[in-house]
């Protein structure tokens, strides 16, 4: 087998046998295939697509590429969410306690902020010792007594992945339906994963801003997930606009607490009982979404999630007192309010420019290089359908400097706005897509 | 400017500013870009298209990759010819000394053997003592005493040729028109040609087996001419059958000495003279390709043609001997002749069959590294149209050993196919291309 003829059986339109893409994946994540050519492949999967069977066959060999953890005994469905990505989209963090303090088993791979966007793993390390990095063992611990852990990648799962990722950053061939389903997919089932719940974002400050390309990755996954044996839903949910009141990683775990205290935002806190209820049906412990979301509400109600992730944190090394005390937590040196010039009503926050500014401020990485800032953000005082008068707060801009304040509160006056009609918050649940 | 945004565009099919293409040409060549987003941009290029203006941009960029050759001074319209390959294809020294005689200066910077496909390069240097690599000055000097001269692409001539096409060759990015195009186009004027001469094959021995295929190739050749004013015309023509009876270097030499003394075969002859009669008008010495045909047809008659050769093998430091006298010439250990099994009238010799046959005698190239044989290929005894009776002789392979002989003489076999019907032979000039 040659790579060079596997490059243009795909570029010609045919479909790879099982056999070519492990050969394909295999190849390459050893180095015996060179990146020129396996950048020339990604191109012409970008391009000419994949089948259903060919995507499910790539992130199985992705997955085959590393270790898989073993959460074999581990009490309990184990179920996991992930999102594709958006501005304010903390919900993993209420998410995961909450779906433990209802009976499942969370294991949960994280990523980092990319381009506009937010990352788990930044919010939860900018609770002061967090350690996202746990050995398998006391993964398995965590999961075992506190029911979530939350981690990011390590070097041994999935490294075909990481080489593949690192790759189509700097060829353009990022934007591929069966390759961000391979990457999404062979990572959720290499952590052990035995269901998984989809939040695919879409609108301006989600990846697929087009509500059919969401749609087509949505199908995709579930797609994928059924030919890898897994149980797989995907809900297509709203992010033309930030997601609750706080954007920036300590903000946002502010705002998670508020949440787990029945205090926090609605959109956001009923996304997150919707999720709940999802993963609850996916893992058998509710016969329906409503099912599962009524038990949530309670747990959420009762304190029990709250309780979980405290738990949480001290086991992964975090400070609570932060938790219990936010105003001791990082926080910025720079505060700045903007102001609305002008009255009416909310119409609308472009979540894109939102997550440009929070990224300015440094909540965010440029370059991988970069190093996020834990007290930095933004926090939103008025959102869709508000009403406001001139002079009204809009929102509040914290950074480390007046210049990136400056340029972010620019931003953000474009971001907003307004209307002389009145304005019905959007809902955040758009569609909900399960497989066959 | 970023290489990877340049990706994205032509992925999503824009049109490459021309700043953009010299940008990466220039990337490319320096080793500033490299090859896994080169291979990545080649392969949104092949599935995604250049529009005429891109790919004349891309010619010029890699024409200024390098030197350029000056022929400034040179007296004598400066017209050359460039065929895409094929089996038996030496119409390239016959064509040479003839346009030469006729007026013309040709300064021919031609390739080895790809492929199935013989090379010029590799033909001339079966001439003992024959050098294809002339300093600049001994061409400027051949051009101007002989009207021609023979030479292979240095290193620094066009060197983001050379770089693409080891590129493209591992990364199934070959097959693509206007990547050909620039290949083609910038050696070519890179060399000090003003004019040239296409011809395109097509048919089972060519690289563009498909006649559409090779009109669009024809055309893509002439407008990209158009685009960087210089004439260019092209035939396209017929390389489903072997040409002429000849098919390996040395043996194809001693075909063109007997084109050259009048005695060739009439397909061969036919087409030589057609080609020549083209260069004269695009170089301005015939008013018409059918009356530049008629001088063509007077100097190959009157031998002044095969006078330009000799001077020219005496130029170049080969052994005007072997021309004079073939016999002395190299020639293959091994002959065994392939006779009919039944009778009847050829009705095909599969090209490709038979240019396999001679890669497996060693007359070309398995892989780059390969060293050919200049005495071994296939003489054919019969050809299209031509009467068979059982026991005839079809052809004689010639080889350096029994196994690849024996190996040559079942795809002969295979490439040969009988007809009951007589069978006229067909044309070998299919369609002329020629400029807006």
């Amino acid at each position: 087998m040659r790579a060079v003829d596997l490059i243009i059986r795909k570029r010609d339109g045919a479909e790879l046998a099982p056999e070519e893409i492990d050969f394909l994946v295999r190849g390459f994540t050893a180095g015996d295939i060179p990146d020129y050519q396996f950048s020339s492949l990604l191109m012409a999967i970008v391009l000419k697509g994949m089948t259903p069977g060919e995507t499910a066959r790539l992130t199985r060999a992705m997955i085959e590429s590393g270790d898989v953890l073993d959460l074999a005994g581990v009490p309990g469905p184990l179920v996991d969410k992930h999102s594709t990505g958006g501005v304010g989209d903390k919900i993993s963090l209420i998410l995961a306690p909450l779906a433990a303090a209802c009976g499942l088993r969370v294991p949960m791979m994280s990523g980092r902020s990319l381009g506009h966007t937010g990352g788990t793993l930044d919010k939860l390390e900018s609770i002061p010792g967090y350690r996202t990095d746990l050995s398998v063992e006391r993964f398995r611990t965590a999961l075992e007594k506190v029911g979530f852990a939350m981690i990011g990648q390590s070097e041994s799962v999935v490294p075909a992945d990481r080489r593949m990722y690192a790759l189509r950053d700097v060829t353009g061939t990022v934007e591929s339906i069966p390759l961000i389903t391979a990457s999404i997919m062979s990572k959720k089932f290499a952590e052990g994963a035995q269901a998984l719940l989809m939040d695919v974002k879409t609108g301006s400050g989600a990846f697929m801003k087009d509500r059919s390309q969401a749609r087509s990755l949505a199908q995709s996954l579930v797609v994928t997930g059924a030919g890898l044996g897994r149980k797989v839903a995907a809900l297509i949910t709203d992010m033309d606009q930030p997601l609750g009141l706080a954007i920036g990683n300590f903000l946002e775990v502010r705002e998670c607490v508020e949440c787990l205290q029945g205090r926090g935002p609605k959109d956001e806190v009923d996304l997150t009982v919707c999720q709940a209820g999802w993963m609850l049906t996916l893992g058998g412990l509710a016969k329906t979404p409503r099912e599962g979301e009524a038990l949530a509400r309670q747990r959420l109600g009762d304190g029990s999630a709250w309780e979980r992730f405290l738990q949480n944190v001290q086991f992964q090394g975090g400070d609570t007192e932060v938790l219990l005390h936010p105003d001791r937590g990082p926080r910025a040196s720079v505060a700045r309010t903007l102001k609305a010039h002008s009255g009416g009503f909310v119409k609308r926050i472009d979540a894109y420019k939102a997550g440009v500014a929070s990224v300015i401020l440094g909540a965010g990485r440029s370059r991988k290089e970069d190093r996020v800032l834990p007290g930095v953000g933004i926090t939103l005082s008025r959102t869709q359908g508000d009403r406001v008068d001139p002079g009204d707060e809009l929102c509040v801009l914290h950074g480390e400097n007046d210049q990136s304040v400056s340029e972010a509160c620019l931003l953000m006056e474009a971001a907003y706005s307004l209307s002389e009609q009145q304005v019905m918050p959007g809902p955040r649940l758009l569609e909900e897509i399960t497989g066959p």
